[in-house]
């Protein structure tokens, strides 16, 4: 029998968002535990994440509830550990190509796409800079997808559980202007990315995944938006 | 017939250190091209790596010389990348454990231990931060390796190939006391590493990784320290 799983994860985190979809994607049977990022429980560190950060799996021992881990099952945290531990252990879908160079190739769109586009992403979000440094992400995106159609090596893999989370959180926020970016901006460039012609092929990549199962049901956009609204409110503008 | 690679890499880096421990540890035959750094060939980014960086490889194709690559080649590059790319094509040698927990656990390491150890000797090193930050995560290597003696998951495996090449030119850095930091500093720290009882598992596992041919054959103290003492050399001390 399959070792118990129990992640440990936060809707609003894209991270975290990584490690449950690609365990979505596993078929595996797995407890979800939200840990309140703003208030952590006390026994989160000690017990499941000495860093204290989402995401976290606790793995095999006793059958015991989220809220009180064993010390007899073993914990793992990062989100591309864990992604790359779920293509491991998957036992009948395919998580990852067998072929050594389509992995490669996994990796690099893993390792390339999401420093580039987490950085121009929380770059305008929480620094202020400008969303349009986004572009010329999208389009590295487009020059390494299949240029025929498909996810990022072809069939659905970890390249996409590792990408997704932030496109989509991207999608949120932009079309909401939430941020500390100049007003208007977000909304600016996220609306070429829907309307012009060049960044077609990403348009089609980012219905794809979001259309797959795994993705409707492990994203919350209206918790993104909340959580960014209160963030980020922009002050009303005074009536005078 | 394996196909044939071609490593493209600097013996001052780091990163493109990391891939030719794995490469030697497989041993599997392989081409070996200086990439100058100051001063790059101008075919290797169009030809080899856009972002210009090593370490890469050409894999496959004919038979060419490394300063003419061929377009038939595959290019794969990134670091992280290379070494899960030549455990996964390694015929005959282990790169990595085949049980899923401690491949988890040699990522595990990898991704915790490389950026908190290579951004607290750059810190130092480039910034001029404290050397003694290296000491946490020192601690935090101990923590992670198994304590009764071996590699960071019992055999030597990836997780030692992305780690060593840090600790090398650390010690080879600190040792010279070369860098931005405070004056004797580097000496200081590093003498602690080298003295103090807390750190002996580390000196241990220090020893066992700096012992093996595929260290010996790819590691140029020579040229860390002839490049760091030209663009770090203190100022001589005023006559008078």
């Amino acid at each position: 029998m399959a070792e118990s799983i129990t992640l440990y994860t936060a809707k609003i985190c894209p991270w975290a968002h990584r490690a449950e979809l690609a365990l979505k994607e596993s078929k595996l049977p797995y407890k979800r535990f939200e840990v309140d990022l703003a208030n952590k429980p006390e026994w989160y560190a000690p017990k499941v994440n000495p860093a204290s950060k989402v995401p976290a799996i606790a793995y095999g021992g006793p059958d015991v509830s989220p809220d009180t881990p064993s010390p007899e099952s073993l914990k793992i945290a990062e989100s591309g550990v864990l992604i790359e531990f779920f293509a491991d252990i998957a036992p009948t879908t395919s998580l990852l190509p067998s072929d050594p160079v389509a992995r490669a190739q996994a990796r690099f769109f893993i390792e390339t796409v999401t420093s580039k586009f987490a950085g121009a992403f929380h770059g305008a979000l929480h620094r202020g800079e400008d969303p349009a440094e986004i572009l010329p992400v999208i389009e590295l995106i487009q020059r390494l997808l299949p240029g025929e159609g498909g996810y990022a090596v072809g069939e659905w893999s970890i390249a996409d559980a590792a990408v997704t989370p932030f496109l989509a959180r991207a999608e949120v926020v932009f079309k909401n202007d939430l941020g500390k970016y100049e007003e208007g901006r977000g909304r600016e460039v996220w609306g070429r990315v829907e309307r012009e012609e060049k960044y077609k092929r990403f348009r089609k990549y980012f219905e794809d995944v979001k259309g797959r199962d795994s993705f409707k049901e492990t994203f919350y956009p209206e918790v993104v938006k909340e959580v960014f609204t209160r963030r980020y409110a922009r002050a009303p503008v005074a009536a005078n």
